[in-house]
């Protein structure tokens, strides 16, 4: 058995953040997000049907959520986002690739 | 909501590997481990009834399979291991603390 690396094979254009499965069985879904730069559109909210347990693992980021409120996430920071719980990402660093490791589960 | 971080709390003494949840809900658990320089025992073979998708977040390992193969792993790096594959972790950095981000899934 041989490991992968989160950081391997980044895609060749960081024009648009991208999604990969890394991971897909029934109830769990992990998925590597690589951003730079990019934020979800003003009116992009996620409102999702599957709890989300994200981390960051490189780079940096901001989250808004339906309230109001933010906060900003570095290296090892994480946040478990229940289904349903509007939330966009307003912000990643323009000047480094954001790695984020995201658990999907229902 | 705010985020943790991972690499937070660390436990006061490193003598004995920690093992914490991050999450747990039916069919899901999420956990750190924190390890520097354990190894399982000779005989200690995880056998799980559980799948497991293992990512070393900081520090250095090496996982021994019951087939004989080894692997090592570092930041970053990421293994899928199903139920019921046995396996060990042979060796962690006796020097740096080794954190593990453990997705267990049924």
């Amino acid at each position: 058995m041989k490991p992968k690396n989160i950081r391997d094979a980044l895609p060749d254009t960081l024009e648009i953040e991208t999604f990969e499965d890394i991971l897909r069985v029934p109830g769990v879904r992990i998925e590597r997000i690589v951003s730079k730069g990019q934020a979800s559109p003003e009116q992009g909210w996620y409102d999702q049907d599957e709890h989300e347990w994200v981390m960051v693992v490189a780079g940096k980021a901001a989250i808004e959520f339906a309230d109001g409120s933010h906060c900003t996430m570095s290296a090892g920071d994480y946040l478990n986002i229940p289904a349903r719980c509007r939330h966009r990402v307003s912000w990643t660093d323009p000047g480094d690739v954001t790695i984020w490791l995201a658990v999907f589960y229902t």
